[in-house]
């Protein structure tokens, strides 16, 4: 017999009665029914109860371990009685009549439960995250995590991708955030830095000649956390195509994203590929976003001319200063009570904006105070652009250009939460295409690039060199998932004259461009192919399908908020030695001394 | 059609002869037939002729383009005459005559070739990576690297293992190699450090209940260049198992590594699972090295009974003085011209050895400066002991009992390449087991552990308390392969009161052991179970299969053997903004400046 187990702690069932077995596990319950003592043994697959007779040299030993013990039970499988079995557990019908225990490792009183319920505090679940990881909940995020890379790897093999490793020391790159530095002992003065993304090496993958890349990559920005965002590193799936357009890249990638959730929603809908295309107009105008969550039916329709010399003299005036109007639909909301309005007027007030007109169309006719003071051709012509019904309402979002559009959005988003419109249940992706390459510094009046100054321009060097900037839109498209952006992603610019010219008109010289990207500028100029690729977060594809907002909870080992690693204490003073050998010494700040800091 | 392709260039064959296609590639030759232009066009798939016919505006323009620039062709697919197939190509028998050519990047003069066999500085390579690796072995390599490693993945999940990933900022490592260090910008004077393996994170997972775990991990120690050792990163097919014992862990693995190397070994002949188990004491004696290359057929034997009070007296000095004389075999050599003979012993004194003594069982007896002094019955049974017959000769490594096993290893290794003796064509594994816990340290006679301190040691907390400690072994083991050590692996010692008694033999107090382990230590007093793994290396993996001596053949982006990337300008100096924030300044020795060192 094997010296641990001949089972696992999920596979006995009731045809195995009258085995003799081995198992091993945590011990998660221990319940005394007067003669008989229970221990519910649980391993990483499942549970098996496990009866220890009184009077029994193994009850004595049984009774001495603490929860969460590791032991090793021997026994027989006897059937459990008709008013015991445990429908809910698949070893449930069973259980192990021990005969011998050994403790392989005695637990401590512990510091967080496993079994139950009960909710920590996150710094002493993560101090303890051994422990942590043991219950059910934070189990499953960790093991989706795993099957959701897996399927990705698969899935992308299955396309044609080849994964590769590329570096993690290497040079700061141009992602703009900060980076991490590390000192290079054997160049006094010098230092690696972790990449932010294998952007540029992804880039040089394709010029070598790779066709198709694609890799799990670790990425690293010094940068303060947020919920959804690590302190330290964080996953993507990088991936780099040669010889395509952007509809090639859709169409290698929808399958995966698309595949994997539907490999993993479970009983949620997801709609598949192709995903909607929609372009970066159109969902500012239409969702007020460009992070659209398409679970929300409502859709924005602009209707400053409604309201242009019109009698309602507010939005009149705004669309008379160059400003706009847009109307949110609140289906089914016109017999709302005075309350339902009121209170979104006051959210409206909270978000800065100076209130939220809206018009009631009853059965009996338009209402509110917009309906009163609008000509009533104009009501209806409102009616009618946004395709209202009697017992819609709709509400007006008005105010400059650049501000209006997002408001609308905010008020679209809030609208479906309270009317309950936007589906839970559901995964619905779009892609947004036709990012502009341009925007205008409101501060500085100057034009500078809106996204990625690295994307192909729509009409390349001629569209540089003949269009308003403004006007001119990138190769440049996001993947977003019920509002939350998956991936940013383009065709790269590859033409070392297009890029310079794309620079120039951003307010840079070619000696600017050569001094900051010439390693990526020089491979250019041996030979590249027109690439593009994307680069969606494994994080955040896990953050859904698991439904958890804190990407803490889908991290095996995360570091906290602060930035630190609670259970092996970093980061972590370093001897003066140590340092010396780097090159480098200690600059702390005069005020603060680590010892004040909490450890 | 396309925008830049309808096939690859691999893809186009005799039935597709009439076609009119588009391909994308690399200029890859360029020949001028009198009258016809011919390029090769090239990408990752494979190469197709493209004729340009002269007088043809697409003539001038393909005359205008130089290697490696990157070409879009339109054209008919026509089969070539009979003549001209070339056998070689699967798309030798067709060529495309091109009626449209759109060039996609120009390429300048090229610092490398890429087409041809020349070879060229490793450092400029390096900077020109993305040329080197367009070259048909670079690029092998690196395809042979990533198949080799989806196919690791896919067999480790086939076995139940599940991937995770474990952080990359964290803390000091216990395994004794220098760290690299991160200064961590919120948190003044501290630093996080890269890991050199996942060692605690993996056993942290084995107590958090994941049963089995790996991963392709990306490793970091900032250690000296090495041919098979890079100067920064590594990877390494870590894993590790619960509720295991060693041979479980053999059973494990075996069928992973042995199923990869057949999947890739090509002709070579590869000794499959299981791989044989040879004790450390045993390898030591039979091979002189615990990393055995058992293509050499060559095996050991012990004689310092022989040479004892024996008429040899150089060799029964050293027996008497507690030395030791080792046999090691020529099969075939006994016919061997003298010089065969004096260039061993020269190579021997070049090693540091005396010389090395050796018989010739020669047809017509024994021969050589041995033979002589030694006495008939003692030269027979050395060559009943050895199993030589007539033909053969043995050579002799005599000396201290710490020397003359290591010598005799490497004598052994030479007579195999010496004769010939060593299978190229083949991979032969074993596993090394049962190796010394502890060793007693020559210089101060304490006695230390002799590779991994957290290993069980068999007999576990009985063998430690009642054993001589240079008696223990260890659940500890090697996979060895061809003779290069692929990984160290151990059952885990997962018990603190085993742990503390281990270290306590070594010399370190109970705080000690807190002090520097602490958190292993901790996690382990809440219920962990027995657990082993081992961690092969992905690259050395790699190098054997793709033969190569150097491990940055098989790295898709590496650092030179200073540690620099030639390519991205790493490691590189950083502005004193940058270190101010990340609380540190610059510490530079005072003889050398930075400027002074190559870059």
């Amino acid at each position: 017999m094997h010296a641990y187990r001949t089972h696992t702690c999920a596979a006995l069932r009731a045809s195995d009665a009258g085995k003799t077995v081995r198992l091993s596990g945590w011990v998660h319950r221990k319940r005394d029914h007067g003669g008989l003592l229970f221990i519910d043994l649980r391993d990483r697959f499942g549970l098996t109860q496990c009866v220890f007779p009184s009077g029994s040299i193994v009850f004595d030993q049984a009774e001495a371990v603490r929860p969460e013990s590791v032991i090793t039970v021997t026994g027989e499988v006897v059937l459990r009685e008709a008013g015991t079995i445990n429908d809910k557990l698949p070893t449930g019908e069973i259980e192990i009549r021990v005969h011998e225990i050994a403790v392989q490792s005695q637990a401590e009183v512990l510091p967080i439960q496993v079994a139950g319920e009960q909710e920590f505090p996150e710094d002493l679940r993560l101090r303890y995250r051994f422990l942590d990881l043991r219950r059910e909940k934070q189990k499953n995020n960790i093991l989706l995590r795993a099957g959701v890379i897996a399927s990705i790897r698969r899935r992308m093999i299955d396309q044609g991708f080849t994964e590769f490793q590329t570096p993690i020391l290497t040079a700061s790159s141009p992602e703009g955030a900060r980076d991490f530095l590390v000192p290079a002992r054997n160049h006094p003065g010098k230092f690696y830095a972790l990449p932010q993304a294998p952007q540029q090496f992804k880039q040089l993958a394709m010029v070598a000649g790779f066709d198709r890349y694609f890799q799990i990559a670790p990425c690293f920005r010094d940068e303060a956390s947020r919920a959804d965002r690590s302190p330290g590193e964080f996953y993507q799936l990088d991936f780099e195509m040669s010889f395509v357009t952007q509809e090639d890249v859709f169409t290698a990638i929808e399958p995966v994203i698309s595949g994997v959730f539907e490999e993993f929603a479970g009983s949620r809908k997801v709609y598949g590929a192709p995903f909607p295309r929609i372009a970066y107009d159109t969902a500012m105008l239409e969702y007020g976003s460009d992070k659209p969550d398409l679970r929300n039916p409502i859709k924005i329709t602009d209707v400053t001319e409604h309201f242009a010399n019109s009698g309602f003299g507010l939005f009149a005036k705004i669309a008379a200063a160059g400003g706009i109007v847009r109307a949110v639909p609140a289906p089914g909301a016109a017999d709302k009570p005075r309350g339902f309005f009121d209170k979104l007027n006051e959210w409206a007030r909270a978000e800065g904006a100076g209130g939220l007109g809206y018009i009631q169309f009853a059965v009996d006719g338009p209402k509110g105070p917009i309906a009163k003071n609008l000509e009533a051709d104009r009501v209806e012509a409102i009616r009618v652009a946004c395709r209202l019904n009697p017992g819609d309402a709709v509400f007006f979002a008005a105010g400059k250009k650049d501000e209006a559009p997002k408001f609308s959005g905010k008020v679209r988003t809030r609208l479906g939460e309270e009317l309950g419109l936007i589906a839970k249940d559901e995964f619905r992706f779009c892609w947004i295409v036709d990012f502009p390459m341009y925007e205008l510094n409101e501060d500085t009046k100057q034009i500078d690039f809106s996204h990625n100054p690295f994307s192909m321009p729509q009409g390349g060097l001629e569209a540089l060199n003949t269009m308003d900037p403004l006007e001119i839109k990138a190769f440049q498209y996001d993947i977003v998932c019920n509002g939350v952006e998956l991936s940013s992603g383009a065709i790269r610019n590859h033409r070392p004259d297009i890029m310079i010219r794309a620079f120039e008109i951003a307010g840079y010289t070619a000696q600017d461009v050569e001094d900051r990207f010439g390693g990526m500028l020089n491979a250019f100029r041996y030979g590249a192919p027109p690439h593009g690729g994307s680069a969606p977060g494994i994080d955040r594809i896990v953050m859904l399908l698991a439904d958890e907002p804190n990407i803490r909870e889908v991290i095996l080992f995360p570091l906290n908020q602060q930035g630190e690693d609670l259970m092996m204490q970093a980061p972590a003073p370093v001897p003066a030695a140590r340092l010396k050998e780097l090159h480098i010494k200690l600059d702390l700040p005069p005020a603060k001394t680590a010892g004040a800091k909490p450890a």
